[in-house]
């Protein structure tokens, strides 16, 4: 599957934030004309002190400053965690067209778990959604870095 | 109700987001120990090319920069419309301790409205919420804004 470079490269953020002792999550916004990666980022909640600097609201941020533009469209989203409430939002908002995601997150996911905001009556973009991609290493890292925390 | 004089002034900044034609949707984080504001911010959507550039979200950032803390503790948050499901979950991450807000929001909401996040199992931390404060007011301006655009 050719979405998996994205994926992978979503993985190697996270292992940079992984030693950088941030939850390892990763993020990438594609173009899906082209091909180009317009934006990337990793967690950055623990050294930005920044509640909401999550993977996935970096890149989209970041990708809409590069584009000067406030939705997204044409665009995909590879993060390798499920993406929670607040980001769910911000990829409906931003109109990311596709979204692919990695491993499943039960506690705080809001895609296929939780509040499942793609279904509501007030979600008013859906993307396609890809999720379990490349799951097993995508969560693997996340189990190795709570481990590591709670030791 | 003392309270009052902060959706008073998120009023205030709705009033200069419709002044310069962004949504007009204003927030303040108030330090509920001192009354002190800690940080204000009006929609920003529009001019700033930014899907996330929700007042909640705003003023969040800024609060956390301003105390360099990824938690909001001891913090108010009063918002003129009902969050929407990213704010509602930048809210819980931030730790926010009271939640008031202004107008409900049918169409968008997910406090009151929903996704109703604040009640699903994945919200790791739920404010006291004060819904329909100055409602008819924070209401009002945003139904004469769009009234605005659509003619």
């Amino acid at each position: 599957m050719t979405g998996n470079k994205y994926m992978k490269r979503a993985l190697e953020l996270a292992r940079q934030a992984f030693d950088n002792d941030e939850v390892p999550i990763g993020a990438v916004v594609v173009d899906n004309t082209t091909g180009e990666i317009i934006s990337e980022a990793y967690n950055l909640s623990q050294h930005s002190l920044c509640a909401t600097a999550h993977a996935e609201m970096l890149a989209i941020n970041e990708a809409c400053q590069k584009l000067a533009a406030n939705r997204l469209r044409g665009m995909d989203l590879y993060v390798t965690l499920e993406p929670c409430t607040m980001c769910a939002g911000a990829i409906s908002f931003s109109r990311i067209e596709n979204l692919y995601f990695g491993a499943y997150d039960e506690k705080g996911g809001a895609v296929e778990n939780g509040v499942k905001f793609y279904e509501a009556s007030t979600c008013h973009h859906k993307p396609n959604i890809f999720g379990g991609i490349m799951e097993k290493e995508c969560s693997e890292i996340l189990k190795k870095f709570f481990k590591k925390k709670r030791t």
